[in-house]
């Protein structure tokens, strides 16, 4: 057992958000990082109320990855600590009216963690266990395998819903993951899936009877690579996903801020204005 | 209610034939263009004895898309008036034995018809009623939904057949609407499907008791966009396309005549031939 | 009938060892090449044990494209003379502390026989009677038809599980014959299917009862060209199979020896060297 998998989970935890407090302004870790005693991590996403990605989770789940490589894990399980909800996706108040900088920031965080998922040592997976829409699902095809508990929630890439074109890389992703007309349908016109239109559709892989059933099925999945070298698992995963891969790469060579430009242009912003005043309203509605 | 709907569909089409005089040697329009109520165009081939697109009918094709998006237009959908053919594809007078500049105009509205498609500021949808082989299909492929009636009749892409061989755009599309293995099969065997196949092999994604349901089906269809910004719904539509899009630019791009050089082959126009002296010989048959 | 199809079939055999001879080391044929009346060849791969892609087989069966071309033959099937083996893959002695200058000589025979193959003049199936792993897959790839008989083996392509990674062109091979998706999860994780699952996967296009059945199926596919003129068949697959053809292509252009400098890192021998110690420590089990 490597002196990683030796230390206690809570000690680890407090090294953990010692590594984040010198790279977020939380002191608080949004997220927790446990490991079992065969070397694989549960990642928990754990920002209340709907584990919406802002920049700090990005950089936590960025740091998480350089952690678990350093430490040799076996493979990462990507899940969420509330009930009814695996992410909202991006956080929408890092994209209205924000300060450039931060943006510009959140965003070469949000690719930063799409390459480490491209590229990772170690496979990932990723246990569904509420609604995923946009961004959130765009987390949980960055993983390699899907398992979706059972459910009233539905998973989704609804960007277009918001008024928020895709990336290419992204519908690179979707194409990959769907089969590639069914990914068009499901891109433009925003369709959000049940849990088990998702696994007849592709969206993922298997579906589980609650979250620890579907956190074991991703384990199994893992399991798989028990006795394929490392690196060949890495190097042919990274080969399979070229094309997502390479779209990333040239997008951010061409231009780190295009996500920045395309987010203020005036058409998305006021998407979002009206978004965000619906959302307000629903919770007003809620609380009278 | 826009003003272009508010113009009674007859003065509509005064108006459309009156456009195409200018750009047509046709004094009779080869389609017939109408809007409902809820601004969906409904787009019916009319050139008997089976829709075949020759040069006229693809200008006026091209022309509408222009009309519609004038008009603010919601969605287009494609059909036919002939009982028993969608279209019989691309009009082989057009091709054996031509006047070259003539035939040069042909591919360049063919291919103007087809870049329309694409970019498509509105989503468009096919409602197939009879035979559709070849660049009828092709045209069909074009739209991004399909949904045929139940009917005695096949759809597929039978270039080959012909002693044609498909553009590399056009197999890219068949790669990016089927699954890409079974495009193959389709492509190089020829295969024409009937119409419970075709939905079975993805060639088309619903299926109707008539072509009124079709019409019908294809309009729900449209409406998937009603709360979608128009120009995330293109944008999106154009990115998923990417690969059967740039494919098709890079082809006009390196030599926009590239199709009548091809056809002007002597061993395609021999095949022309046999095919079209096998067609004389059904209609002398049928008529003694 | 064309002389070729007249000449029996044991002088047939003579004037290709005799060809054979000329290029290779080997004094015997390691296949059988027959033609049928109605000029469709069965290629039997025969060099038992285990049908192992040695550089003398590659040559023979790059040889066999050769004179088929020239006889104007209607179509290839690939099948095997073994009763329980299709092909073991590429010969693992060829690649495990190989002479550099024969590892080279094998790697451009193998590509070379990948391009006959992408670029035949003539369809090809082939009709797997027994274990296919890993090389023999991609050989079964290559054609553009694959009928497997049922029986207690499997199918797959299983280079990670050797400590190999495959080569892009293979990976889009295998993405452009399954699902995207599924041949990402089967290429990474080394998955072997048996008959029934390589038809549910897409790896295989047919099954039959036995061998004789999955040639005559084989057969009944390329009797689908009868009618298709035979160059309009094959630019046609060629441009369908574009991306695994011109990976191929971008592949050798960059460096024609990549393949012999990827097998003799030191990561790669050790896998092999493990392998085949394994392998001896079965067959001294197996004979004491």
């Amino acid at each position: 057992m490597s002196l990683f998998r030796q230390i206690s989970r809570v000690n680890r935890l407090q090294l953990l958000s010692g590594c984040m407090r010198s790279i977020s302004s939380s002191s608080e870790p949004l997220l927790d990082l446990s490991v079992d005693g065969q070397g694989i991590a549960v990642l928990t996403l754990q920002r209340p109320p709907v584990n919406s990605l802002n920049l700090e989770l990005l950089q936590q789940i960025s740091q998480s990855f350089d952690d678990l490589a350093a430490q040799n894990c076996k493979g990462m399980v990507v899940t969420s600590s509330l009930p009814t909800v695996f992410s909202a996706g991006l956080d929408i108040k890092e994209l209205y009216k924000p300060d450039i900088k931060r943006l510009n920031l959140f965003w070469s965080n949000f690719h930063n963690v799409a390459l480490k998922f491209f590229t990772s040592e170690f496979p990932t997976a990723t246990a569904i266990n509420g609604h995923t829409p946009a961004g959130a699902y765009a987390l949980a095809m960055l993983s390699e395998y899907r398992v979706t508990a059972k459910g009233n929630f539905t998973i989704g890439f609804n960007d277009t819903a918001l008024g928020i074109v895709p990336s290419t890389w992204i519908i690179e992703l979707m194409r990959h993951t769907m089969n590639s007309r069914r990914a068009e349908l499901a891109a433009t016109a925003s369709t959000m899936f049940s849990p088990s239109d998702a696994l007849k559709e592709g969206l993922v892989d298997d579906i589980a009877d609650d979250k620890a059933e579907a956190i074991e099925k991703c384990k199994q999945f893992i399991k798989k690579f028990n006795n394929i070298p490392k690196w060949t698992h890495s190097e042919t995963l990274r080969k399979t996903r070229s094309i997502p891969l390479e779209t990333l790469k040239k997008f951010l060579a061409e231009n780190p801020n295009q996500m920045t430009e395309s987010v203020m242009k005036k058409d998305t912003q006021d998407s979002l204005g009206v978004y965000i005043e619906m959302m307000n309203q629903r919770k007003r509605q809620k609380t009278t």
